[in-house]
């Protein structure tokens, strides 16, 4: 596997993601489950690759890239139930999508509702059920399979405590150990940490430069949390494609609204953030306290500092250049990402 | 392994679903998955049992067992947020635990609502990751391992299908063809087809014992659902646990109520079926048509002639006699039960 062939290997990879999500039999959840693994941006499976070096095993490598982003496929229709989205990469949400046919066909509102409710809970998991299954079925040796897996398990199980701390405390001002573990838990681990750590031991790496793979990947994936946030509420909604109104409204606990609430001037603000009513008004004053209390600043540095440390990191890790060169890239993409 | 070991092998099971479902941290989700894996009948590990026979690996029969076990707790803690149920096995639902802790904790009642949500989509998600990357980390051939996997996936994307038709029917009168469909899918398959399928692997039996095994446990678990249909309204509560409300209140798709609708006299009743708010008078009213009408005689005809039916197929069936009595047991209890 060398570099130039990264896009060739990438289309690989999406070629197996829709296979691994193709319907085989012809009901509505399966063709739900189809369209949600489509058109992801590919980070984490490019994460993977670019951990597992030249030298991995090829087709293990697309196959756990693949598994990846399917799993990321299936938390994401899981999250948009718990978060009440209605849109995804541009289109309706699973839910919303099982739903509006429902009450085409003539359902009542309110068990449109549970079906759309229902649809998506188990899109999800099909979708998980797959991608952890063909993790199972890998062709490799039984120690690096279950090395595999437990990266996996190890990852998801924080994802779901992200999620439910996510929610626990919206609209709260958690404190700063509270932050770390949402950051950590909600993307950090399964987006950042475990792709790297899946590529080093699919690349046969040794335990130290897994190990220092997991803590790059857990640090960038904070990076990449925060710019999130930022992004969240201060980013162009045409580039983003996602309203900057939504995490105000779900009163979402990041380290933007922590600072931010430290300051007196939070005071008038604070029954804005996690009102789903809150209208434009409202988000700019959010959006003016969040800037006048210097937490837009504060977060704005600790992205850049926490850049700064992982390209130290990089530069230390006992990992070949283009590696370290690939990496760079991807982090650049998440400093400096305007979507 | 012999049958006379069953209670020792069953408590191994039992020891091995609490290890997958161990908390590895503090978190409040892993105590959810925690008490979701505990309290379950067992029926599907003792399917699985039953089929592998005396000379199956007993590790793996253990692994396998418990795995199955932990989907389907993990399928009941979605179900319950999907029908709204607020118990399970006599304790709050996960979804309702996590809401009244965050209740009491301060959190308004939509938020809590919420959390309630949140909380149980994660659990289920967390033990069926755990489930899953069990079996893929099975000790076994390569090919086998991928069989068990073929198998459980297969079940559980048709589980998919028909808790998802279980929901899009309900307080319909589906024709034949669905019901059989919602028959097969929500249960059938990954609750008695599947674990024969499994055991039947295990036990390294041929193909023509696998498919024998497989057609046997889905006619079985018709026989089941018919059965749990009929308790589900005519019940004892005190028996079964379960009210014989919730039912006629979701408008449940079921055989007994298809053909109830086909009598003039489902008229009066019809819309209290898939009424939330339908009381105890309605109740009633509604299995006073359904026995009126003969649906709830030809139910029973049609689970004592599914029992004759998988009697027949036992005889017939290329295994050891052991493997038919207990299946036979099994079997009994399923058109016997009142609970």
């Amino acid at each position: 596997m060398t570099a130039v062939d990264a896009p060739t290997l990438l289309a690989e990879v999406e070629q197996r993601i829709a296979q691994l999500a193709a319907p085989t039999g012809p009901h509505p959840v399966q063709a739900a489950a189809a369209r949600a693994a489509a058109g992801g941006k590919l980070l984490r499976p490019r994460l993977v690759m670019a951990a597992a070096g030249r030298s991995a095993d090829r087709d293990a490598v697309v196959a756990v890239a693949a598994a990846i982003e399917l799993l990321h496929a299936a938390l994401l229709v899981h999250d948009d139930v718990i978060d009440g989205d209605e849109e995804r990469r541009g289109e309706p949400s699973v839910a919303r999508e099982a739903r509006d046919l429902a009450a085409e066909a003539g359902l009542a509102p309110a068990r449109a509702e549970r079906l759309g409710l229902a649809a998506a809970i188990v899109t999800g998991d099909a979708l998980l059920v797959r991608a952890i299954a063909s993790l199972g079925s890998l062709d490799a040796p039984s120690a690096l399979r279950s090395r595999v897996l437990g990266i996996v398990t190890r990852a998801m199980v924080r994802a779901a405590e992200g999620e439910h701390d996510d929610v626990l405390l919206a609209g709260a001002t958690p404190d700063h150990a509270a932050i770390d573990r949402i950051l950590e838990g909600k993307t950090a681990d399964y987006s950042f940490r475990a792709p790297l750590e899946l590529g080093a031991v699919l690349g046969g790496r040794d335990d130290a430069a897994i190990a220092a793979l997991g803590d790059i990947g857990l640090r960038m994936g904070v990076v990449y949390q925060l710019r999130d946030d930022v992004l969240g509420v201060f980013g162009d909604e045409a580039i983003t494609g996602k309203s900057t109104l939504s995490d105000i409204r779900a009163g979402a606990p990041t380290l933007l609204s922590a600072l931010a609430s430290r300051d007196p001037a939070w005071a008038s603000v604070a029954s804005h953030y996690g009102d789903p009513g809150a209208d434009e008004g409202a988000a700019a004053r959010v959006r003016h306290v969040m800037r006048g209390s210097g937490a837009l600043d504060e977060v704005e540095r600790r992205i850049a500092d926490g850049g700064d440390e992982v390209r130290a990191l990089l530069v230390a890790a006992p990992v070949e250049q283009s590696v370290r060169d690939e990496l760079l890239q991807i982090l650049a993409r998440c400093v400096e990402r305007g979507r």
